[in-house]
C-alpha cells in the first residue's frame, strides 16, 4: 500500500487521515510546524500508521498526497511543502476557494475561468493533480453511505493513471458512482458545485446529503 | 387558468410555451418586434391558445411571465417589456448568465456575490421573481421524466405565494421533487450549478440527465 501525506489538520484532513489509517495505509499529517497540537492529538487518536510533521515532511513521506487545508492556505502549504517533493506523485486536491468574509452564502475567490484545482496543478507542474471529494461534507467523503449511499462523486485531472489510483481509494471510501469529467479544468465545475451544496445544506439543515447524476 | 407571457423565441421559450399551451394555458410569446418570424412559426405550430407580440405585449398579457431569453438579453427584454407591466406578477426567471466567448467550459458573467436572478428582481422591484428550471435542458424542463424522472428542481425567490404558484406549474411539468432553497440569492447557486451541468453533459454526451439531492 502506498504511503500517504495529508496536508492540513482541520476536520477534512483529520477525517480523511483517520479513514486511511483504518484502511491500513501509513499516513503522515503535515502542518506548518512539527509537533502541531492538533496533529499530535490526531496521531495519538489514530495510533499505529499515523504520524505527523511539517508540510515538507508529509510531502516527502507521501506517495499520494491529499491537500486538505482551507482553500486560502492550500497554495502556501504546497510552497512550504517544497514543490519538488510532489514530483511524479498523485496529489488529491480536496480544498475549496471559499470566501465567507461577505457572509452567507459564501462566494468563491477563484472561479469561472480558473479554479483552485488548476492553480494547484500550475504550482506543481511535475505532479498529477486530481480534484476529488471537495463536493461533499468530510464525513460523507470517507463514507459515501452517510450522503445517501448512491450519490455521484465528480473527479477530474489531467492524468488517467492518477485518476485510476484515486478511484481505487474512493471505492475504499464507499463510492460506487464516480464520474470522471475530464481534465483539471473540471475543477471549476466541482468548486462551483460547492456553492449549490451550501444552499442545499442550509435548506436541509444537514451536511449528510449529496447530488446524484440521474439519467432516464 | 392564468394567462402566461413567455419572453424569448429560442428553444427554451418555444418549448415552455408549447407545453403550457398543451396544458390549456393561453400563452403569448414576446420578442423585440411584432411578427417575429420564429414567434409566428411557433404560433402556427401551436394553434389555439398561442399568440405573439412584442415583449411589452407579452408582459401586459401575462399574469405569470417566463423569462426565457439568452442571459445577455434578459434585462434588455424586461426593459423593452416595460418594467411597470410586470408589477404584482410572478416572473419565472429561466435565463442563465452564460459566457461562451472564451470557449468551453463556459463561464458566468455574473456570479458569486450576485446573480442574474437577483438582477432581474432588482429591475422589477414590484414583481415576484422566482428562479426555476434553469438547471436542466429545456426538454427536461417540461418533462421531468426525460431527465431521469426523479431529479430535484431547485427554486428560489422572495415571495412564498409566487413560489407556490410556480411549484404548481412545475408539478404539471412532471416535477415531484422540488426544493425551495430560500430567497432570490439562491439564484447564485442555481446559476453556478449550470457550469457543473455543462461538464456532466459534455461527459455523458446527452442533455437528458439531472441532479438529484439524495439523503440517507
Amino acid at each position: 500500500m502506498k504511503k500517504i501525506g495529508v496536508l492540513g489538520t482541520g476536520a477534512v484532513g483529520a477525517t480523511i487521515g483517520k479513514k486511511l489509517v483504518e484502511l491500513g495505509y501509513e499516513v503522515k499529517m503535515g502542518s506548518r510546524t512539527n509537533g502541531n497540537e492538533k496533529a499530535v492529538a490526531w496521531v495519538k487518536a489514530n495510533g499505529k500508521g499515523a504520524s505527523e510533521g511539517t508540510f515538507a515532511d508529509a510531502a516527502v513521506f507521501g506517495e499520494i498526497i491529499f491537500v486538505c487545508t482551507r482553500g486560502e492556505f492550500a497554495l502556501k502549504a504546497l510552497e512550504q511543502g517544497g514543490v519538488e517533493n510532489f514530483k511524479n506523485k498523485t496529489v488529491v486536491d480536496v480544498s475549496n476557494p471559499l470566501d465567507f468574509s461577505k457572509g452567507m452564502p459564501p462566494s468563491l475567490y477563484i472561479s469561472n475561468t480558473n479554479s483552485l484545482g488548476e492553480e494547484v496543478q500550475k504550482m506543481l507542474p511535475g505532479a498529477y493533480v486530481v480534484k476529488a471529494l471537495n463536493t461533499v461534507n468530510c464525513e460523507v467523503m470517507v463514507d459515501a453511505k452517510k450522503g445517501g449511499g448512491d450519490i455521484t462523486m465528480l473527479i477530474c485531472g489531467n492524468d488517467a493513471n492518477a485518476k485510476a489510483e484515486v478511484k481505487e481509494i474512493l471505492a475504499q471510501f464507499g463510492w460506487n458512482d464516480i464520474l470522471d469529467i475530464g481534465d483539471i479544468k473540471g475543477a471549476r465545475s466541482q468548486e462551483m458545485m460547492v456553492i449549490t451544496w451550501v444552499s442545499v445544506m442550509s435548506t436541509l439543515k444537514t451536511p449528510h446529503f449529496g447530488f446524484k447524476v440521474v439519467k432516464p
